[in-house]
């Protein structure tokens, strides 16, 4: 059994706390937190005190990204400490002679109840034993464990910004225009739903459809002339220009 | 029983004859098509002389839009005769004594089965009586009929290149870059499933997170630093830019 602490009380941090205490490869001994606040769904001891902090063989520092630059108050920890951001280097931990990441990508919300098993974790550290034990305590809680280094971590998080935060953008203005002609979002569902389940088995370049890539500037000209919005109209213009260099460069 | 002709051979058509031959309440007579080619997996009669089109109740011309606008060929049929276009008026069919349209909203490929019956079609119909045979039609292979007129399906058709056409764009940005860095991009799949699945119960603007919305400048300029490809950064920027706006404007 793998001795942890969890170290923060965020969204990540809860939901961390909530699966590991319910696992059997892991004892989750205690969760710091600066307010000393229970952890929601979970008997976890908790402290706010920092020398009070247990001994452990990992502490997972589930902080903000902003305050993972300063963790001199942390230094006495004595064990492998990792953080679990994906846009901060490893570097960042190179005080403390054991480190590495523990980098969940997904998104996470303490009220929203998540199937952990399913979430992919990226693994960084600092020796190849510390890499064992981070992929140990990985593959206890979910089955998709990978190895990557602080490099590719950064690349996957803007690969995240455009296949999450950009996409979400992209339902929220057709839900305006829907809003706005008055047509129930919940027609578009099922187009939105087939297109992420043809992902399962197509790479997202070869199921691209819809007028730019058809180049139909009849179509193109008439949805312009359609959208009200000066942004949406920006954003309709410079993604079906993009579409079309990117198909037209590779055609 | 529905009597209902078919004219075109193409993705939707194809889809079309196949749901509606399995289907009691409707009788597929025959399927037009220019080059009297046979219907994959469906053993409707084909003609491919328009003076041989059979007497029918419905006439489904699921032809591409820019065929739509010179219909004279077809003044003879003696029906009601409804096209399928998302992007195209009604008015199209006006030569048409009864006419309407009859609009599945879906992305169809003939070699890619559909579960039809999750397939919202969308009604329009000169007349009340049109209307109501449409909507029975409609009925007897999917649950989602929603009447709505030319203005609305057209604003729809707009809303769906955002939700789909974009969105899928953003998958593939998202794919280059794990290319470019040697990540595998089935690690981005189940954060993106679980945002889609978010959309069952929630609002798309409910559910934006990231840097853009977080403002986050450290992170942004970390990720414009890390993107190599002039186009993408150009995306990135465009669209952090229009977050930025939206919920500036909103909060």
């Amino acid at each position: 059994m793998i001795k942890t602490v969890v170290l923060g009380n965020g969204n990540l941090a809860t939901h961390l706390c909530q699966v590991f205490e319910k696992n059997n490869q892991i004892l989750l001994l205690q969760n710091y937190n600066r307010k000393g606040e229970p952890i929601i769904n979970c008997n976890v001891p908790v402290t706010s005190t920092i020398s009070k902090i247990v001994d452990a063989e990992i502490y997972i520092i589930a902080f903000n990204d902003s305050a993972l630059h300063d963790l001199s108050d942390f230094k006495k920890l004595n064990g492998l400490v990792v953080h679990t951001s994906g846009a901060t280097d490893i570097s960042v931990l190179k005080d403390f002679t054991n480190h590495g990441v523990f980098y969940p990508l997904q998104s996470f919300n303490k009220n929203i109840s998540i199937e952990f098993s399913k979430v992919p974790i990226a693994i960084e550290a600092n020796s190849v034993a510390n890499e064992k034990l981070l992929i140990y305590t990985a593959n206890a809680i979910t089955s998709k464990v990978y190895t990557i280094n602080s490099e590719q971590r950064n690349a996957l998080h803007v690969a995240a910004v455009f296949a999450n935060n950009f996409s979400t953008f992209m339902y929220t203005q057709a839900s305006e225009i829907c809003n706005e002609y008055k047509i129930d979002f919940s027609i578009l569902k099922p187009i939105i739903f087939e297109t992420i389940s043809k992902l399962e088995t197509h790479l997202p370049n070869t199921i691209q459809t819809g007028p730019a890539i058809r180049n139909d500037q009849k179509t193109i000209k008439k949805h312009l002339d359609t959208i009200t919005k000066v942004q949406q109209k920006e954003i309709y213009k410079n993604l079906t220009e993009a579409i079309q260099n990117y198909y037209g460069k590779e055609l």
